[in-house]
């Protein structure tokens, strides 16, 4: 069951936000799906995005300037929200962004007060796609995924955690060893607690040490991002694909931010990239 | 004089916010440009992009969607505020979002209390045009118009009471006929008084009737637009540009709506449009 909050026709497809009850995180959950026309009966492939601390699905939904290009490709653009939210839902005790609602970190947690909603991984693992296949003409044979910053680790940690399930993967300015910085070391002290084992595989960098494999990945990030040497850290994923294998394909590219207008600038160059790699 | 307040780096090119005293306006006023890349010394042509109701720069500025379509033509693109702004600054009394502060209609009020401040026309007329052909690379000799709504009247408006002034003229869902329709009857009973013969050079329609004249007009409008029949009432224009001989492109779009959804989806053959005429 997905309740409709808005659908409105835009390039050439319906840009529709959705909202259902989440069995993964007990609470409601809202995400935004473009989908390009399309003959009856014809089933598109999936582009996941997955955004960035602070974000819902609306960041992106109106700053992101996918749809062009998605309609181009023919490929459905889904945005889910970054965590579960609500007044039931525990939050960052100082009141900060970087942690709680808004910054879910894509994992399941093991901790308590978090390990009753905060189960992001399995929301995004089976129960919305699940729910997309069912409600979309999505091919789910056909994935891909992508995001932003935190949603960037998602995509790779996604990826990464479950081979075979997506085509390619991307990222936008993504946090790609979250065990060695300090959001990332926030987040999954509290969702997951001390033992830093069981952080591995929800680090990009830990994962990729330990085996798990992807083809290839292409990651854009800004020279002027300001998070960049702290939070970010792209060398360590350059060292890791390096020594794994994996065919990294990483611009700086030079004079950008870590904004959507940022973002923007590659989204339909990424956009293009899962569409060639989905048609093969 | 004008204070950067925010530079970033997007779609190959500077997307900036700028504010500055207005002698017009007597206030303090905001807006956004976005400059391509360029060789030292090259001046670029100019798209002005007004907005409609309730809208600043920012909205069009994030959700527009022109900056691709503007770093490919090497186009300056600016995005003004749609009114004065301020506690100073009187509003509707009723608090409604129609008319006052965020409703300027891009005429220079001649009734107290809007008098003072309600500028709009000289301030788009002459003292931003100087401000942006003296601060950053434009050649006004090669300058453009569009706007949304509210701001389609103002980009018809400007472009038929400014002959020879700019090269090309568009609109997204314009109000036409304010004299005709109830937005349009209160923000010009208010700002102009009750004579309606002072109205005329501020309606596109009866400005066209009145013998202005523009070579061509490119039109976008959604069918699915709420407002369609009460306050855009294209049919107007249609009429308007028939009798006068004006090639009018109207092109009702099936199932699109006024929002920056509808405008996004057309925002870059509107670009390519000006483009085309303004390197004629």
């Amino acid at each position: 069951m997905i309740e409709t909050l808005s659908e409105v026709r835009s390039h050439g497809g319906t840009q529709g936000v959705y909202r259902h009850a989440s069995s993964a995180t007990t609470t409601d959950m809202v995400f935004s799906a473009f989908v390009p026309d399309h003959s009856p009966g014809t089933r598109l492939p999936v582009l996941w995005y997955l955004s960035g601390l602070t974000c819902t699905h609306a960041n992106v939904t109106e700053k992101g300037e996918y749809r062009a290009a998605c309609a181009a490709a023919g490929m459905i653009f889904v945005a889910p929200d970054t965590s579960p939210r609500g007044e039931e839902v525990p939050d960052d005790p100082d009141g900060l962004w970087d942690f709680g609602q808004g910054a879910g970190f894509y994992v399941d947690a093991t901790e308590a007060p978090w390990d009753r909603q905060f189960n992001m991984w399995s929301y995004l693992a089976d129960e919305l796609p699940a729910l997309v296949g069912e409600h979309f003409p999505a091919d789910l044979a056909r994935q891909s995924i992508t995001g932003h910053s935190m949603g960037g680790h998602g995509a790779l940690t996604l990826a990464l955690g479950l081979p075979g399930r997506f085509r390619s993967v991307s990222a936008f300015s993504p946090i790609v060893a979250p065990s060695a910085v300090p959001w990332g070391r926030k987040a999954l002290k509290h969702y997951l607690g001390e033992d830093r084992a069981t952080w591995r595989r929800h680090d990009a960098v830990a994962a990729i040490e330990d085996g798990a494999r992807v083809d290839e990945i292409l990651v854009d990030i800004g020279d002027a991002d300001p998070f960049l040497d702290k939070e970010l850290k792209p060398e360590l994923l350059e060292a890791a694909c390096a020594d794994a294998g994996i065919a990294l394909t990483l611009r700086r590219q030079a004079g950008y931010d870590h904004s959507y207008y940022f973002i923007s600038s590659f989204m339909a160059d990424h956009v293009a990239w899962h569409a060639e790699r989905l048609a093969r």
